[in-house]
């Protein structure tokens, strides 16, 4: 019932949402950025409620961190916003209209998804930056952040929740579920009647668990086993600054390198000077047993290696004989989020591009380059690593749908 | 295994299916038709005990014709796969190919889907249906057919398995699961390594069975509570026609009409007319208290009624006493397929066109024109009513995905 009063809500609030003038859905972001600056010191006690249970509970470091809602980061939420407002509406726009030969005139209107879901794990900021995206949209969002972070979401909501109000907007266009029952989070996933769509942003586990449960349309984000292949004609000059940077720029992120797969011609120039770069960096290498021959800073390595992504310190190396056997290794492992190869050669660039099956497959760059901000979308919802709707880092346009607009005279059917 | 197997054969496929040039394909798909043409008698003589079976089991004679194959069905087949020779390969385009700030070239390529599902009901021709369309796009299929249809869908997929082996192409770009077991069914639903696209072909029980039960990425499909919508500033010349045609031409379609709203002011004039000319078609017409008042033809109705899709010679009539309240009803009890109105008012249409969320919104014109051929497409795999992906027919691209290319020089992520 719960569940369901929420979902009603939210449907409702959708179809205000879809006739928002893009200035007013605007002027609502705008204020709605200003009023989280204004009420961020109660938010703040919100948020030490959760530090202190996740400090009691034993929460590492790095996600204390991430849960941590701090003055600067109340700046940059609140910038957040102000770029997702500077963006173009896309809603409204038809393309491809055109006569058919009975006269009826067919375009395609771009148009909300309509009520969109989120589940999230421990970070308040996406709770904002998911409202500010599918809100833009002309969508209603329903979240579902995780236990952890119950207190800081329930604030943050109720801030933008009043802003909607004072400017008469439908407030239903954002809800929380405060309820964190698993139970109701399965139930969630199957609201069929309620929900366009569901996207889960979080660790694997939780992207598992949303794609094995849920009944609604799903895009699954986000795990990225990604590799680098050096080919036998890489230049080691760029070879060597890419890996590092794919590797180590930052650890915990799904374009991050967790395998480098190397062809046997260059093996012996190459492997040397990579292993020698990234344990100066502490990182482990685990390579295949060719790959041993060229380092002693290489460790043993098992198939799971090749499967697993680290998020860590630690790289797999696989050695092969031809860009066939490479391109054959990604295809088997790979996560299908982001692929790079280094090469000088026309033939291995064009080959590996057409034949390697992922979201985004690089020519001498580093993986690391797979997000919405850098692809120039100005904001991100996540990045896809299926095939349907939207696949690699998803902008606005990936939040909306379409429809047929069909104008007639009278048109019948013979 | 048995599905694994099928499975892993099929991902194998589809590799090879992404490479295939666009001159294979439409030469394996002329070899394909013509072949059908010449095993016709072998394949007549397996829909045979199809057509046995089913009498025996005490088929309806509108199914017994769907499941009949004949030499006119024959021509009809491969001429329909002679037609998506004829249509341009969308696999390969390469849009908005940009150059970002750092030097890195970013473009979006379209490319297969991989291994595409088809669950459908017992129409042979859907199995080279299925097939030329998927084929075409560079993906492989793997069909389950009914178990009315499986001897016919064993000889046909025989004979397009041979063709292709002949061409050396990999047969395994279809595969027909044999065994009709619904366990298997619904372990098929669920097989996310091989599967990157589940589409449901049949009726309402079918596709909500899919939706319900599969974990791959689905596209819902087919059932259609459409409506028309007779404006106060209706041309009942238009009407009269488009309602005739929307309910009549052609009964157990999902673009067929099965639900009229009437507003208030057009009622006494435009009912009478309305439920003449359906009576005099034995359309049997259920509607509310106020439309039974201008007219002795109409039965009862309750409020299921709004929300049934009849198939049949059957209509309900809602009155309603202004635009907001009949895109009210039509958004409430509308399956989001297609939704006319009939108005000479330029308000009134727009507000329609914006404000009724479904795949495909008329002014003045039948909505029996919502399909792949009427829109000019050359070809459909099908209806969409989902938001995700495709939305209304779906032609070529929307058995197609996108990946981003990205050509860089040495770029690291700062």
């Amino acid at each position: 019932m719960y569940l369901k009063e929420i979902g009603a809500k939210a449907k409702l609030a959708s179809r205000y949402m879809a006739k928002c003038s893009t200035e007013l859905k605007n002027k609502a972001l705008l204020k709605v950025a200003d009023d989280l600056i204004k009420n961020q010191d109660e938010i703040i006690k919100a948020n030490k409620i959760d530090i202190d249970n996740a400090v009691a509970d034993g929460m590492s470091a790095a996600l204390l961190d991430r849960l941590t809602l701090t003055p600067e980061r109340f700046e940059l939420m609140a910038e957040g916003i102000r770029q997702v407002v500077l963006l173009d509406d896309p809603i409204g726009e038809v393309t491809g209209m055109k006569k058919r030969p009975n006269g009826l005139v067919i375009g395609q209107q771009r148009v909300p998804m309509g009520v969109i879901g989120i589940i999230y794990e421990s970070r308040p900021n996406v709770t904002v930056d998911a409202f500010a995206l599918t809100f833009k949209t002309g969508n209603a969002v329903i979240l579902r952040g995780g236990s952890d972070c119950i207190y800081s979401n329930i604030a943050l909501v109720k801030s933008i929740r009043e802003s909607l109000k004072s400017l008469s907007i439908d407030e239903n266009a954002i809800s929380l579920i405060e309820n964190t029952d698993r139970k109701l989070a399965i139930e969630f996933m199957k609201m069929n009647e309620y929900l366009d769509l569901l996207i889960p942003r979080g660790g694997a586990g939780l992207i598992r668990n949303v794609v094995l449960n849920a009944t609604v349309p799903v895009i699954e984000t986000g795990t990225g086993n990604c590799h680098i292949y050096v080919d036998k004609d890489a230049d080691l000059d760029k070879a060597i600054p890419i890996i590092n940077n794919a590797k180590l720029q930052r650890l915990g992120v799904c374009n991050a390198c967790e395998s480098l797969v190397i062809h046997k011609d260059i093996a012996e120039k190459a492997i040397p000077l990579i292993a020698a770069d990234l344990s100066k960096h502490e990182c482990e290498i685990r390579g295949d047993e060719a790959s041993k021959m060229y380092s002693n800073c290489i460790n043993d390595c098992t198939e799971e290696d090749f499967g697993t992504e680290y998020l860590d310190k630690i790289i797999s190396v696989k050695t092969v004989s031809s860009l066939d056997e490479a391109i054959e290794h990604i295809n088997k492992y790979s996560t299908g989020h982001s692929e790079a190869i280094i090469t000088e050669s026309y033939e291995a660039s064009q080959r590996f591009l057409n034949e390697v099956d992922s979201a985004c497959v690089y020519v001498n760059a580093s993986t690391r380059f797979t997000d919405g901000f850098m692809f120039g979308f100005g904001a991100e919802i996540g990045i896809s690593t299926q095939k349907l709707h939207a696949r690699g880092p998803m902008g606005l346009l990936a939040l909306t749908s379409t429809k047929y607009i069909i104008y007639g005279n009278g048109q019948i059917r013979e």
